[in-house]
């Protein structure tokens, strides 16, 4: 907060909060809100929740509020006179539009700047968090590889219910996404599972990833029904060569947009740069996405222990789409993969 | 808008995006944001995420952003020189922080003074899913009661997994919460179901829900594990009384707080006051919790089409706790209850 000359910290939900104290803020409409200023930490929190907190009155005090409080004028109040604040990125807009009001002329930063710095470092006990959730999902990917999980005449959502389980059953502790994208389903990055009946010929494009002990997992592999026609199988090796050339470019100092551009120069010079619609990764930890992006523009220099995916992507609308990911820790000894699943196109 | 005098609706994460065009936006840290002004909707879009999109021309521009532009810039210019804007209500405070900056002098309020009244309204096909949807939770707490449910022997976290896997296979499409407390850990309403080992004596609260085909779910009952002691006896008994206090307050044109106070009374007067720890329900929609609320100091009348909970309770710290929900909806004709599911404390 110094450095950033922030006077007052406010979190809320979002991974903050549980990054400085350890409780995650129920997403709904009572508002909790931790709330740091030089000479205290102040956890505001609806009365009905205070049960869960796990108290540590050395790092924090506990303001529980009742039904018929202001929530908002307790945070306010507590906020004082900060003139430059810093809100949680991901707390409900309504709490700050409401807090607008008693806080004219102050200036608003967002949260990452004063966080941000501190959760971007994963320590080892984080680096092993990664790997074991990484291994998970490798073991489902694995399954997925050695046709252990039916796809052919099963729906998307049939296919994603089941990884669904089988990460959880992996040691997840909760699912965080199961994108399963079949045939031209698959040129859609963020495609929803549905009803489509994955069928002998198609490209199925699985993106699955979870939280095992407070760190999260996340891996794209692609497998083919049957026999891949020439033109995916050139493909899969241009992806496979450009997400190789990103993860080897995630090495301490260079930048972030230094990735991506290693990965897409491949795909570039491929013929595919038009097709890959995407950045090249993103950072992982206790959140799916968060700081540092690998992305055009972020000069930012990766250092030791810098977390995040490297995942190119080829998409061809209304035909068919391929995506590789793997997570990477950056390390002073070079990048380490936290995933070991084979990086072919598997045909089944 | 124009009741409201607010020039720009700008919604995003969150229900008012679909309520409104049928799209809901993925919670990441991709801006999507659609920004409604006198003369033109636009729903701005991650481009990867636009084949996510069912777009009708007719409603909405669609504009889809790449990853090296300013979402936030591309925002601001959409809302132009609106004066008094309403911001989504879950939009991530981080875009609110950013836009700020860009849109000094104005004016913010909540969308919820511009969708919320006509969100409350629920319409006769409205009415129908949330029926659908408390039939659903109506079957899983039969199952509770008909002991079908293994709880002796088993942990929190297990029967709360049990739970969520019987709201889908009983129709609902997610699982939104599972609450399973049992013995002291039922004095805290919102507890986390954890390793705790359910025995014979326990009282279980199960507070249960999901959202089928859109509209959500959402209902508590306690089960005993043999006999019930007097002082718990009693308590049911006095809190049964107070929910149907409750309900029968939910009637077209009394205030939302007269059915917080209707429950309240009975809890009081039998002398449970200190221990209804909470207000008396919330609204419940495509959302879990909306407006209205039963909660003190909401002088709202109770219109016909209006969903919501009553669901007092009674919890006395380090010793056991019981909380008894239906969800209501208010007719011409008088409150008409979601769940049927009987009120009794059940005896296992």
């Amino acid at each position: 907060m110094q450095l950033q000359h922030v006077d007052a910290l406010v979190v809320s939900v979002g991974f903050d909060l549980p990054y400085l104290v350890g409780y995650h803020a129920m997403p709904l409409e009572r508002l909790t809100a931790l709330v740091i200023t030089a000479d205290r930490a102040t956890l505001v929190v609806p009365r009905l929740e205070a049960p869960r907190v796990e108290h540590h009155p050395d790092v924090f005090d506990l303001v529980a509020w009742n039904e018929t409080d202001d929530p908002v004028a307790i945070t306010a109040a507590l906020i004082g006179t900060a003139q430059r604040i810093a809100i949680g990125d991901q707390m409900w807009s309504r709490f700050l539009v409401e807090m607008l009001p008693r806080l004219a002329g102050r200036q608003f930063v967002r949260s990452v700047d004063v966080v941000g710095p501190l959760r971007i470092h994963k320590d080892a006990a984080e680096i092993a968090a990664l790997a074991a959730a990484g291994a998970a999902a490798d073991r489902v990917a694995a399954q997925l590889q050695r046709g252990e999980i039916p796809l052919a005449g099963r729906t998307e959502a049939q296919v994603s219910a089941d990884i669904s389980a089988r990460l959880l059953s992996e040691g997840h502790d909760v699912v965080n996404f199961a994108i399963v994208a079949a045939g031209d389903n698959a040129a859609s990055p963020h495609h929803h599972p549905g009803d489509r009946v994955i069928a002998r010929g198609d490209i199925v494009l699985c993106d699955f990833g979870g939280t095992m002990d407070g760190y999260c997992s996340d891996i794209t592999r692609c497998v083919h029904l049957g026999e891949a026609p020439a033109d995916i199988a050139r493909a899969w090796s241009d992806l496979r060569r450009a997400q190789e050339a990103g993860v080897m470019a995630g090495v301490v100092g260079a930048s972030c947009e230094s990735v991506d551009a290693a990965a897409r120069a491949v795909l570039v010079e491929a013929g595919w740069g038009d097709y890959f619609i995407h950045r090249t990764g993103h950072g992982i930890g206790m959140e799916a996405h968060e700081e540092p992006y690998m992305v055009g523009g972020n000069a930012l220099a990766i250092a030791a222990g810098h977390a995040f995916s490297v995942e190119p992507g080829i998409y061809v609308a209304g035909k068919w789409g391929m995506r590789l990911e793997d997570i990477v820790v950056a390390t002073e000894t070079g990048p380490r993969r936290m995933n070991t699943t084979p990086r072919e196109l598997v045909v089944l």
